[in-house]
């Protein structure tokens, strides 16, 4: 045998979540291996808290809007190392309840305590769905946001959190999030095929080797082999920092959520069909790019003085530890300014680990002459 | 939040074994989601195939002694693509059970019925401790060998079946196993020390960012990130294929294990205080590389006609995918010919995964002046 443990791959094929008639039951056990154990590493941490656009993002959400936290209870869901339930002290919080489901409740415990905040912010080890907190609160914060916006399916714990501990007149950090989508051109596409092509010629090796040396014929394997890795080169969403000038057409909306009232229902599928028109000359539609944005307005009833917007649109300034999550074309198809791209776009979870998704992705294309080409339909894994 | 599932770090803290009263007790589904899942793709199994010194051993073990196998039953534990059950069927084995784990046993029954060996190779999709066979076997084939022999964990399987099915006359293949170890050189530690020193000035000019930025002090972090980052980079194990002429000493064992009689009990830790002696002129320790052998000889009363050797050695061939796992010093200290190296080893099975191992590893110098230099002990993890 001999092999590195969770190995990226391994992720497709883990097996938190078994669903029984529709409903998903998760082991909690095999959940934590497979997610949570990632957020209890410091590095991890780090990662998220050098993200500036996140910080800042809010860090102005909370200290531009000092009237929502002054004197106010507050709930950190998802704590990690507890940043945001310091912030939310710093802004004058009477009461803050840090939940984090990790080993990194202890280190969160530190900082408060360094920070002298150990009075006011009270870190809790469990998971949100276990624990009970001694009131109800005003403010629900936390950074629950995953690539394009629902991986990893933390959102259920805020809805959760919400539904059990924000009062009536409460108000959620963030307040709104919304999901885009927009036709690209990349190399990536070029690159992911080439590694595939070489990968298949590879095992074409093998299998003659295999026959030759050992006197086993793996051919009937070669048609699994290659689904394998088609799936794996293909039809996993890339991670990618794309720049402005890759996105080739208008950006459209896939969904809108607003936190305060979304059902975990609402999010368990995202389905929407969307019109976008090619703004470029003569280029390539190589795929599409998938991100997110979040908005800090409060409630219409106790509004944001200062409303903020955390995106994580293609940039030419850094960017974030989120990017866009790219869904490839093979092959890429020429197209012009005017042409208009119909996209009939579905993402639902993975039977096999309920944070992981599945993207149905099909597309016709109609020319500025007036021509309708044929549709095409794509199937993408976001894992 | 924003993280790629089943990062490499993750397998650090997954939770396979909860350890009550010292006997461990193995959450099935955490298992499978940290480790029989790599198996469950065509591309590992690939991987393994090619290794062509692991390939050669075994196909000659089998087809140089066929008196072990013409008229036998045989069971093949862990069959994965199914080449050792099919091997033993070629050689002239009357029935062969080939048990697999993981969904690779679809593969691995077309890949039988496609060589015309489905009246002999029966493929059960199960664990082995879970499933019943209809009969005894005269043979037990298995690949179980892990990084440095034990990682995995998975001769526990091996064991379990051959007190369960296999014959008291009955032969294991392989027969025995060896773990070595020997004193090496090595440029690894020198770059894994800068990448861990770049990655703790990096943290202090965060720490610095985070309070002129944020206003919030993390230095309080910076002892548990140095401690994070010191295991990462500095106290694994690190897989290399060394070039021969690295191992500056000699080698010298840590363990035998008869397949046929050894216990789980046995191998549950790994002790063995050993001396090398320096073979190189004024050269640098720079730790200790650590690697396997097995042994196909047969038994006592029915021994094979063909002893075969499978090693792992450093070689100066393509070596095997299972490499060395090095034990890096740091610092490095400089020796000389006829020094000895006074090696205290002890490796036991990790808390939190059975199937992951930590070394405590502790040395002292006895220069071949006589004069003797103060004991080193080193703390290191196989994961």
């Amino acid at each position: 045998m001999g092999s590195a443990a969770n190995g990226a791959a391994a992720a497709a094929v883990d097996m938190a979540t078994s669903t029984s008639n529709g409903v998903a039951t998760v082991d909690k056990g095999v959940d934590f291996a497979n997610y949570f154990c990632t957020y209890a590493f410091l590095y991890h941490q780090k990662e998220m808290l050098s993200d500036r656009v996140r910080m800042d993002a809010y860090f102005n959400s909370v200290f531009k809007n000092k009237h929502h936290f002054i004197g106010k209870t507050v709930l950190d869901v998802g704590t990690g190392s507890g940043i945001l339930a310091i912030w939310s002290a710093q802004a004058g919080a009477k009461k803050v309840y840090a939940v984090e489901a990790t080993k990194m409740a202890e280190h969160a415990r530190e900082l408060v305590k360094a920070n002298n905040l150990h009075d006011v912010v009270e870190v809790i080890e469990g998971s949100i769905e276990d624990i009970t907190l001694p009131e109800k609160v005003d403010v629900i914060i936390s950074e629950w946001m995953g690539y394009f916006l629902l991986r990893e399916s933390m959102f259920d714990s805020v809805i959760c959190a919400r539904d059990r501990w924000l009062k009536p007149t409460g108000v959620m950090y963030p307040s709104h999030a919304r999901m885009w989508l927009a036709p690209i051109r990349s190399g990536l596409g070029d690159h992911k095929m080439s590694d595939y092509e070489g990968c298949m010629d590879d095992w074409l090796g093998f299998v003659k080797e295999t026959k030759s040396y050992y006197g086993v014929d793996m051919s009937v394997l070669t048609k699994p082999f290659s689904e394998e890795q088609k799936k794996y080169y293909l039809q996993n969403s890339v991670w990618n920092n794309l720049h402005p000038n890759q996105v080739v057409g208008t950006a459209t909306i896939l969904m809108e959520i607003d936190c305060l009232t979304v059902t975990v229902e609402d999010i368990l599928k995202v389905q929407a069909s969307v019109s976008s028109t090619i703004t470029k000359e003569d280029t390539r539609l190589c795929g599409f790019g998938g991100w997110f944005d979040v908005h800090f307005n409060g409630r219409e009833e106790n509004p944001a003085e200062c409303e903020v917007e955390l995106t994580t649109a293609p940039s030419i300034d850094d960017g974030t530890h989120w990017g866009q999550q790219v869904f490839l074309l093979h092959p890429p198809v020429r197209v012009n300014q005017g042409d208009e791209v119909l996209v009939n776009f579905s993402m639902s979870r993975s039977e096999e680990n309920h944070r992981l998704m599945k993207v149905d992705l099909g597309y016709k294309l109609r020319l500025s002459s007036g021509k309708m080409l044929l549709p095409v339909i794509n199937k993408f894994y976001i894992e």
